[in-house]
């Protein structure tokens, strides 16, 4: 009998621990939807063998597993690094989208996933394009608006309209709008040169859900595939009004990657004829961001800006404005602010710092507001958020000019002011109002916050343990 | 000793036993606010006696019961049926708002639920009405944007102004825009046949809520409610200046249904006098969807589009085209896309299939995008939803041509881009463009993708394992 | 041996016991993420001690903790007070931003919290200011659009441009549109009388993210803080071109609250020159809400609005419209909705009561919509909601007149729409519609609804049982 009360408890223990275990797994139940989804979708293939369906069905599960870890090592990061900051974002927050010989696309779309801060750019993503010299683009679209701006190299681009295909040049510091939906192809004219593009993707102006960053490629076959492969050999016949075996055998040679080396030939051959526009085209062609005297200049550095109001851009209609700052080796920016617009800044050449005040969030009783200051290293190839209303400061490095490309959304009506220079919002203050705030001399505060120069100044790099380690 | 060692050991268990059930019941928290508000609510009307009050709290409950079994339902669907579609909207997922004899009220509320995915049309609602012969609908309004299509039938709409009222005739395929909060009420002019409306109901542009689909009518006493009775007795009587009986007389006489038959006489009493419009009425009266030109129409089928550029229509301030798609029995639609709008699509005749790419939720380090086949059987009454930027083709069955009316949002500058067909984007590559990526001369890949005929091809059904179930 | 199995026996228990705490644990994972931002904004502060970033962190703690309690607190509330309500917002629900011996500042800001039902709002917030004699609210911007208006008492506010100041007397009723990132200062012109504010705070029109009613404040120095001491010594002394000493003396001798009193003669000192506006100054001046002639004004009550058609206002680009009504005592307002407006409503004087119409979260196979009624105690300080298209009423108590203003945000082309009162919406009915839909002869319609008074009538306070106390 004690046998027999020692196996029930024994039984009830394990029942115990399986009825936890299971608890513990269902509170994960979130997850099982995607690998749901990914799997019923590799069982819709009907064009899929039974491999190839286990195949797919393999790869969600891969997927899901390596995404887990992803996420449990970035959890560790944040653990182990100090320094993690929910506004800049580094080569590890890139996904890579296209990875082939002769070039990669590197997508930033999570602007979100990190702090509840960023939520007003949400919906925006960003992809930096890497293509080697005289490589080719494939046709693609995406369902969102796109702003594409050639960083350095030298390129042609293609846009497809109805019936006909409109091509450009485009040279570095190039804007250029491809409105949603439209196919577009590029190329990269240079043979040795390799072609940097950074591409803000953004819902159009009355929608707002977050942008994708999918491109639907339309050549392909197998694999890559083409957006067409995806649906059923019949369809394609018929919509086609091509028989089965020319199609097959079409789709079959389609073996190139999304990114591939042409000739040279091929290269001359696409060179656009002649510029179509102002003649009519349907596309504005593209404005260089050096068009326009700078805002700001002088020997500290430059800043070059483009905004709704250019026409000719084609950012009037997003609401958007694109900025190049170029500071010089040993300089600094002012510390200023935008009043409306959230500028997702792409660091293109040099090294240096930036900071950053933000609210704290922290709330006492009889305490009012404090600021924190969010601070990082910067380096090419880097992203850093600076939200509207946010005051922050950008510095080169010694050794090199820092070039800083921003997109700067919600940028209508927009105005930089800063607290430092010629012009500055504390210098601004009345006199009055001046002394009362600060409890000073008017011409005081002036001598401490006017100076001569206006938004660039120099910098001098003070000693290392003074700069937080982004 | 022994004994008490049991029973102690036995506590402990049934200790752990019910910590472990409160747990599981601890995380599904979320569930409470909703009885709690629902309760709440129920309290809180000092109309109702203890017993209203009960039996008011118990439909909560059998509510909150019915909709936990309704989910359960669902997931226990969506595994079974391998075919489970988050584009695709059948009968089961309508929620009945309105069903009386002489007719009701099915709405599509749920974009989001099925997967994020539809983000950019979780704001939008869609409701079906079916009227029987000389049935009335009650005055009623919303707080949303509603855009009436008459599918089939024939109607009066009367629209109610601070001081009068506008009346409409409504012929089978006239669109007609509600403003938000505008008291309507509909008749079936017809003695027999049934009248079919599909709405869109939309927040207005500059807003982003999800609409909530709930009318506020006007008329009703206690069962159904006016939306009066809601208001306390004395608040009643002293804004409507009217003795408590004579009120009370008044709401208990109300008894109509919703919807309810109405006599031969006050159909002909309701017509509309004249036309009051273009002569200064206040609503836009109907926009005919067949008023202009079809933008593409051969022997295999015919598009109709009224669009936001189409100022009568008062589409132009909801950013919203309307298109009918007729598809002849046999033939199909080309495979393209919307470069903008994002299509909810009610079918409203006939059955047929509809196949559409999807980029696929998969991502592994060298392998760029694939594409999945979303395919489902189409039957009228159902609807499926489109996004922007994915191809898609529909084709009718065999018996008979296929109807489809679509409701498409963030309208303004939207492209119909093909693939197939006379104009299509592949041909419109440039010749270079096309043999680079095509790896084929352009000669045999115009062979292929251009044809004689436009956005409607014949279409041969094949063999029934080609196509998936939906 | 027995002993042994018992031993092992605890530690299984133990064993099991740990993995349920743990799971409990896990699932509040949640919150974490709060706490570590929190946390490792303190770390990252390199001017902070060892000891000061302790405290910091402990201060996150302390929050959090005080959070959670708060959280907890308000969910027991909820259980106790039958009659909590989402619609109304009173003193608890307001956070207190900022507590001087001059004034103190509390916000709104979660309207989503209590409801989805108040999704249309989520992204606005109100902050009420209060200003004791002759007291100074030091500079500061909000990263929002902002939306002053003075309820009661005399100011002066000063709008900081890129190069001057603008300075303008706000009187009671005054509305002034600050632009987002504007920094701004106030001052309480009268030497005795509190000065209360009201401010609306929302994102620019394309931008669709909650404000979070952060000030950035330009003065200050440890505490309270300037937003310019979180950026490092370095970056000031280079951007400020000041030497370290001189820089810290300057911080080091901030010392004012946010809102301190100064003396006579410096606010005469701060009085604005003469009115720049309308030659040609950068801000719209401020418009009295009671310029225009009254929508509607009887000895009952009045109403005054100002809308997004008075460009003089700068609500134009906002979609705003600001409404006061002032209903005598012993009157109500009648019952009515806004077609598309939604309204937040803040009391500034007397005492009252509202009812509003809401359709109930229940559905029945074979019932329609039916509606509740929300109810609450109106008193001044209090703020509650009305959404688009739900009708309410508002009663002021016999002993003084109510007096309300409201924000109501997308406002552009609303209406208001009465159930009594001149012109109502069921009067409006054509005849036949009205008998059909109320089974009632048209003129005994007419005789309930129609009365001579409009949007203003007497009210009759009644038995106190009838109103449910908020």
């Amino acid at each position: 009998m004690a046998i027999k009360a020692k196996v029930s408890l024994a039984f009830f223990l394990f029942f115990l621990l399986s009825l936890l275990c299971s608890n513990l797994v269902i509170s994960k139940e979130e997850r099982d939807p995607e690998i749901k989804t990914c799997k019923h979708q590799c069982r819709q293939q009907l064009q899929y063998s039974e491999e190839d369906k286990n195949v797919c069905m393999e790869e969600c599960d891969e997927y899901h597993r390596m995404k887990k870890e992803r996420e449990k090592r970035k959890e560790q990061d944040q653990d182990e690094d100090e320094n993690e900051n929910p506004y800049v974002f580094k080569s590890k927050d890139f996904d890579t989208r296209i990875d082939t010989e002769d070039g990669r696309v590197l997508v930033l779309n999570k602007f979100n996933d990190k702090s509840k801060l960023l939520r007003n750019i949400e919906n925006y993503g960003l992809a930096v394009l890497e293509v080697k010299g005289h490589a080719f683009v494939s046709p693609h679209h995406f369902d969102s608006e796109v702003i594409i701006f050639n960083v350095k190299g030298k390129a042609i681009i293609g846009l497809v309209m109805e019936d006909k295909t409109e091509r450009f040049n485009l040279e570095s510091g190039d804007i250029m709008r491809v409105p949603a939906g439209t196919p577009m192809y590029l190329v990269n004219r240079d043979e040795n040169e390799k072609l940097f593009i950074a591409a803000l993707h953004m819902p159009p102006l009355s929608a707002s859900a977050p942008v994708n960053l999918e491109a639907f490629f339309e050549p392909g076959g197998r694999n890559p595939e083409s957006v067409l492969t995806a649906f059923s050999s019949k369809v394609l016949q018929a919509a086609l009004k091509t028989p089965k075996e020319k199609l097959e055998r079409f789709f079959d040679y389609q073996r190139r990657e999304r990114i591939f080396k042409i000739s040279k030939e091929d290269v001359h051959g696409l060179a656009p004829k002649r510029s179509i526009w102002p003649f009519g085209g349907q596309f504005k062609g593209p404005f260089n961001i050096f068009t326009n005297r700078p805002s700001f200049s002088n020997q500290y550095g430059s800043l070059f800006e483009v905004g709704p109001s250019e026409e000719k851009s084609g950012l009037d209609e997003l609401n958007l404005m694109l900025t190049l700052a170029n500071i010089t080796k040993g300089c600094m920016s002012t510390i200023y602010y935008n009043t409306n617009a959230n500028k997702i800044a792409f660091v293109t050449e040099g090294e240096g710092d930036f900071e950053m005040a933000c609210p704290h969030l922290k709330e006492k009783k009889s305490s009012s507001t404090s600021y924190h200051k969010i601070s990082g290293r910067l380096k090419a190839g880097m992203v850093f958020v600076v939200p509207a209303g946010h005051p922050f400061v950008t510095m080169a490095s010694k050794k090199n000019n820092l070039v800083i490309v921003c997109f700067e959304v919600n940028a209508e009506r927009n105005k930089k002011l800063a607290f430092a220079g010629k012009r500055n919002i504390v210098s601004a203050l009345d006199k009055r109002a001046k002394e009362v705030a600060y409890e000073y001399p008017a011409e005081k505060v002036d001598e401490i916050f006017e100076r001569d120069e206006e938004f660039f100044f120099p910098y001098e790099e003070g000693e290392e343990e003074e700069r937080a380690d982004a």
